[in-house]
């Protein structure tokens, strides 16, 4: 018999394998990030979201169980890429006043890959049912949202305007 | 003299080189995923975002000449990693009815990864006083935010669902 063809409930297992795996990743990223940043603001924004990052993985794991499945990663090529850019910018940009504006542009790229994925998720959980899961999964999709508005306000409030005129 | 650290015009313009490397890639993976959509609304999205690609890269070579530089990619391993998912997808979901929610999702990520590098190359082009690139950047934005609402308006509007009701 033909291997049946994967079906939207694993899609979106595969999918919740994908961001737990970029989770973890952004949890360990993030430190570097704070210590990096040229500006107390900006490091205190990265410590806030280390925390919060922190409670987002212990979400994941409770979607993880709603479905009965054991938490686990699967390697997610494009949280690589993007923490891969972030990485660049620290080394190619130290010392400079434009690193803090640097930083700023690598998590925004981070947070909107988790907005991408987060509503992906949201969508097909509630077209399968899983409203539990659903909850979750939005107030994670809230406080990204609210980290890529601060990282947004932390940008035109001074640290950009700061990497040109102490450039100047 | 030791050198002088890169400033927030050179981040600008390497930023820029990113997504117009992004872009390219975008445009040839485009076509990719017009053929594997299963459904005639999704993979009309596709092919009217691949037109709209052609004239974002277009704007782009504008902006590199608006700060006198010559239109040029730089390898952008975000990009490379959002494709690589896509593709997977593609692949462990052919012949499945969540092909189509995987296509919506895959190129929801590649919105989301093109949004937050606008909005970026927008707040500094703003900061350095590019008044023309900044027209040029929003004009993008804008088409990039309506693509990604028409993808989520596909997956609400049926093709989700679909992949549910398929798979019963």
């Amino acid at each position: 018999m033909a291997k049946e063809p994967k079906q939207l409930d694993e899609l979106f297992h595969d999918t919740l394998k994908d961001i737990y795996y970029a989770e973890k990743k952004i949890l360990s990223a993030l430190p570097k990030m704070a210590k990096a940043a040229q500006n107390a603001d900006l490091r205190a924004a990265f410590e806030k979201h280390k925390d919060e990052t922190e409670g987002q993985v212990a979400r994941l794991e409770q979607v993880f169980e709603l479905i009965e499945e054991k938490p686990q990663g699967k390697k997610c090529a494009a949280i690589e890429g993007i923490l891969e850019e972030g990485q660049e910018i620290i080394k190619e940009y130290k010392g400079s006043p434009a690193l803090n504006a640097g930083l700023v542009s690598a998590a925004q790229a981070v947070e909107h890959y988790e907005i991408a994925r987060y509503g992906t998720l949201i969508a097909w959980a509630e077209q399968l049912g899983h409203d539990d899961a659903v909850k979750l999964l939005q107030e994670t999709l809230a406080e990204e949202e609210a980290t890529d508005e601060a990282l947004t306000a932390l940008g035109e409030g001074g640290v950009n305007e700061r990497a040109v005129s102490e450039a100047a």
